[in-house]
């Protein structure tokens, strides 16, 4: 549909109608569903909908199937009144039922062209069920692990999350100003916004509380990526932005959103937000909460009917602009218009199924790559791993035939596809003795039993981890530990002496001190998805070599957090000179650093580091270019990430320490060596000064180069006055 | 001295004498110091010191006694050109030779009175001894009892800090008029500006990041209070505000402390804090640490010499303006000629010992009766407190004989004088017997001697607690529970089932779930000061009953962190309709609420709650007016603190689930009936709205009355608009 008919389609809308398209609900009260809602059900019921409602709700969220979609579109487009077509929104998390790493796993790649492939899939496979829109890629930077939701997001870094978000939207995307023809690419969605994961305390849909000029610095710029690389929509966050909940928050919409990142597609609230901005206590009913989150630029309210309800009396009581209203609907219509809905409702479903799209064996590979590019070798002691095949194997642990290995916010995977550790292993072990534990106890029988298998065996690989329950939404832990059981069982396995491989399955930071001295090597395979167990076996057997970097750091004990690499100076810094000094900056019973920091990520091959080329000055504005060689010099193919940071050493502001402006892994043959040039542009250089200018100041910077946060050769480059 | 004459005064000052005023250096780098320091010896070296600077020095800091004063002033006013008398400043933080309760466990009292006679008694010693000055109150707001200068504090809530720091104020100037006159009172510091309890993770030094509008809201309040009530210095903090260490920071200084907090003392550095502003990299080098800092209004130095030594160059290259320099040294003369030292530098103690005044049999009941105001029962299972004097007690534990009981931050205090546990015991229980143990360890030995002592026993009196140096200034802990060895011990004596009462001597909330399980009474002590073994006496034979209430949540565990009773509300709150319920805001592994409350405290008394009388409507800008009666119905004489807390329930910000906003400690005697009004100002009802300024908005209001911040019960006013 050409634009200028997008308007006149607006104009013949009643106030009705328009207010209709702003709300999304769930499948089953539409008719059509595979499942539908009588319409004298309770739920319709408490949310007071009709028919009239129904019909003319501008928005799904979560269908089934395509079969779903196909349904509730034909039944809708039968009675709408404009052939206004519904759009279908939905949790595509990381892959749809080809299920790919989580998203911190997938931070720990390093690597964007494993985050472009896992959302091209999940966008093959998500379209051909049916949907358009997925509620993805979430940006919130993350320093508390805590708080469950942090498996959701690529880490603790702004310019990591950044690089990967635009990886995220281009794969969900394509060319997004091809989404009515490209059938197999769907719209992304940006959240949440803002600074979701800067819960205190970890506390899930706690309070945030931040300077303003730290929200720009740290917490604003991968939401602003992903949107200035085309992102769709963007969805509000649960919680508060100084006082303020960001649904109904003018300034951080208006002002921050649409003025200043000139986002001007369709802002979502999250799951009853609107609403949820009365227990705020910031409005005093739902007339209130639908009229200032209207007011502040929310397009569309999820799962509550604040607006359904009260938009209409608020307009024509004169408490609100209808071109409010207006400015809201033509968003959304232009969001199905770019997906070429009024062409096709179905977007090329109708009478053509694409299931055979789904859990294809190239898409589940391509699964299996990523979750070899995610996982993160922490310990690798006498060099351990990798594995003969023909190593006898007792797997032992709670995740050793767990299916549970997808990961939590999978909506459309089913375990039933997965590759659980036992069947990965058994693919590669010839020998393989399997003791399956539970996640919380360690019995006496559990003993004996693990004895026996253990002295049957040459090496002992331990598959322990996290319920996927225990994070995601909802999932915060006060102690970011396993149960107790888990380091027992351990503990006890390391008492045979026998080498023992950790395999680790969980979705966030853990205190893995005592995993790390009970064993020989630990492997962080965090929730690797659909492939799971042959990411596993390819791993240790050494088909594929740990390439995975940390992109958050774990702290020594729960009682360090927050712990981050990118944190500011102070001024009594501890350093290697005053360390056992009282009045230094430390804790008395913990080291100052990070358990793994972030960046870390050990290897099978051996690289031979080799020093950093670039200039000693340059002039404010000037681009630094910094020439980097490294060699493999192990008889092992492998995979390093290249990093570098920079510290701004004096300013009108305390920089951090050290902040990562570039990235590259770089895969390596035996013996082979690789320069990689680095462009650092004045954007690597600039930071929000007091009055919240972005500005890059002269001086003395320092570049660090290096394969993680903590390994880095330092440089010095004056920034001259121009 | 005129004021007209200090004018004068300065007109008549080189500038090498007026950039020396601003120095403020130990005593042992003057002549006439008890011990001093060869001028040729290595801090002076390191300092570049020469005779020139310290005979022109302003101000001395941390003399050790009236001859150590004496000696410096005399030997000063000698060489000094003008006669300028050197102004003698002190960390006099709770008490001086008599020590009192640590600062938390003052604010634990709750009770004005105590805390302004701890000032007094303090100030008539510190002044006997030749101090002017003394570093106190800390106001600085506490969340995080991680950070080891929690017990320097008076707590969480910014109403209660307020109320104190004006008592302290009060305590130590007296009329701040007459401090020429009245020659037992001294100045009193404001400290830390700003917001330096907020260090991030607990961590000494570490960075503070807060919205601006949480720094008006919550932090600044205190501070603002003892200013207003007359307090003659201020100090900065060591942190950031906003990215920029507090001792350059401009805009907090010189915009927030001197013209809206309308403050012209003597704004002082913390120790070091001028050239520390080099390693936060918010200047380069010395000269632009003394511009950068000078200009943010910092008048004196403490123990660095970026002054001393880059001022004079700043302002001789038109970098800096003398009239800051100036106005500075005005500032410092204005604070002597206050103290009167121009008419008497020795301020009366010339020839004219006031020795007497010190330890005195009174100045110890003071400091007795402080630690029982301010000592916590946390727990007492089927009364088991108090105990009657015949009772045959077993008293165990690392704190039974420690004289390690004084408390942190205690420059002049003598554990010599101090009364341990043991020793206050023996006062009252004809039989006791004592088995000390080891702070961190508990040996099979020690089995044996202990199941001894509590055969032949009644009731076992364990004593358990931190050593002062695990808090305090940089005595951070990651983790904030006792030795392991101290939770073992617990747990064994519990074994012999017989009574047990723990008494805690501490610095920090601590995680005591196991300690309360352990026990049948947990009595919290914090560090009582000087006469500790008596008050844990008094309190345990119920001479005197508990009055304390918690002026700082305990958590669950560390990883609750941050937990405060005043936090805002979310969207979606955990009740006790939803519990149970994924989808609200909890954790997994613990409940929401900490383990005890801020305002909790019990009594051997037992108070009984009448209803408060309340309008159910005002009117914008009237005062609401609250009756509360109280009656003790038991045998035992009381003191009960009634808290009022509000909230509002709607508001252009979103507002806290309850603020305290007056409090009283009202004492009973059996049976006993007695109301209590409570003024409730707009103050009680305003707050900082998104523009920063200072509003009382319309609408309902829930108060709360009660005896904790848990316990309350609860009543809606609607604020009328005029």
């Amino acid at each position: 549909m050409k634009q200028e008919n997008l308007t006149a389609l607006l104009a013949e809308m009643t106030l009705d109608e328009k207010i209709a398209q702003c709300l999304q609900l769930s499948p089953f009260l539409f008719k059509g569903a595979k499942k539908n809602a009588e319409l004298t059900g309770p739920v319709l019921q408490e949310m007071k909908l009709t028919d009239a409602h129904t019909e003319n709700a501008g928005s799904v969220l979560g269908s089934s199937s395509a079969e779903d979609m196909l349904g509730i579109q034909e039944a809708y487009l039968k009675t709408n009144r404009l052939g206004i077509p519904l759009i279908f929104m939905a949790d595509v998390i990381h892959g749809y039922k080809t299920v790919f790493p989580i998203p911190l796993a997938l931070g720990c790649s390093f690597d964007r062209e494993t985050v472009r492939t896992m959302a091209e899939v999940a966008a093959l496979e998500a379209t051909a069920d049916g949907h358009h829109v997925t509620f993805s890629p979430m940006l919130d930077l993350v320093r508390d692990p805590r708080w469950g939701r942090v498996m959701e997001s690529t880490g603790e870094d702004p310019f990591l999350n950044s690089e990967l978000g635009k990886a995220m939207v281009a794969g969900y995307q394509g060319d997004a100003s091809k989404l009515h023809e490209n059938k197999a690419n769907l719209a992304a969605c940006v959240k949440h916004f803002a600074a979701y994961g800067a819960a205190e305390a970890g506390l899930e849909y706690n309070t945030v509380n931040m300077s303003t000029r730290e929200l720009y610095q740290n917490y604003l710029p991968a939401y602003e990526a992903a949107i200035h690389a085309g992102a769709k929509l963007v969805m509000t966050a649960f919680n508060v932005v100084d006082g303020v909940p960001a649904t109904m928050n003018k300034w951080l919409n208006r002002d921050v959103l649409r003025q200043e990142m000139n986002f001007d597609g369709v802002l979502i609230s999250d799951w009853g937000a609107v609403a949820e901005v009365i227990n705020h206590g910031t409005a005093r009913n739902p007339a209130e909460a639908a009229q200032f989150s209207m007011e502040a630029g929310v397009d569309m309210e999820m799962m509550t009917t604040c607006y359904i309800h009260e938009l209409k009396g608020l307009i024509e009581a004169n408490k609100l602009s209808e071109s409010l209203v207006d400015e809201a609907v033509l968003r959304i219509l232009q969001l199905k218009n770019d997906l070429g809905l009024f062409e096709d409702p179905y977007r090329g479903l109708k009478g053509k199924s694409r299931q055979t799209d789904i859990l294809t064996p190239e898409n589940r590979q391509k699964s299996r790559e990523a979750g070899l590019e995610s996982a993160v070798l922490l310990e690798n002691k006498q060099q351990i791993l990798p594995l003969a095949e023909t190593t006898k194997i007792a797997l032992i642990g709670p995740l050793a035939t767990s299916n549970d290995i997808l990961g939590g916010w999978n909506v459309y995977g089913d375990e039933k596809d997965g590759v659980n550790v036992e069947t990965g292993l058994q693919e590669v072990f010839s020998e393989l003795i399997t003791v399956s534990t539970d996640y919380t106890a360690f019995t006496e029988e559990d003993k004996s039993t693990i004895a026996k298998a253990i002295q049957a065996s040459e090496v002992v690989v331990l598959s322990l981890g996290e319920k996927n329950e225990w994070g995601g939404e909802a999932g915060s832990l006060a102690t970011i530990r396993l149960p107790e059981a888990q380091y027992d069982l351990a503990k006890y396995v390391q008492s045979f002496g026998k080498p023992v491989v950790i395999t680790l399955f969980n979705g966030r930071p853990l205190e893995v001190k005592e995993l790390a001295e009970a064993s020989d090597a630990l492997l962080e395979l965090w929730f690797p998805g659909t492939e799971a167990g042959r990411v596993t076996a390819d791993l240790l057997v050494g088909k594929s070599n740990p390439s995975g970097k940390l992109s958050m750091s774990f702290p020594q004990t729960t009682g360090q957090i927050p712990v981050y690499y990118n944190h500011l100076r102070t001024g009594r810094p501890q350093t290697e000179a005053n360390k056992g000094e009282r009045y230094v900056s430390h804790y008395l019973d913990i080291p100052n650093e990070p358990y793994y920091p972030f960046g870390y990520g050990k290897s099978y091959s051996e690289f031979e580091w080799k020093t950093a080329e670039l200039p000693k000055q340059i002039q404010l504005g000037e681009s630094l270019e910094v020439k980097v060689t490294l060699k493999n010099k192990s008889q092992i193919a492998g995979k390093e990430v290249i990093q570098i940071y920079v510290q701004d050493v004096t300013a009108t502001i305390s920089r951090p320490v050290k902040e990562l402006k570039e990235f590259e892994k770089v895969a390596l043959q035996p013996g082979e060596e690789k320069t990689v040039t680095f462009e650092l542009t004045t954007e690597a250089f600039s930071f929000y000064n007091h009055q919240l200018e972005k500005v890059q100041e002269p001086g003395v910077h320092r570049i660090f180069v290096g394969t993680s946060s903590e390994n880095v050769d330092t440089f010095e480059v004056e920034v001259g006055e121009v």
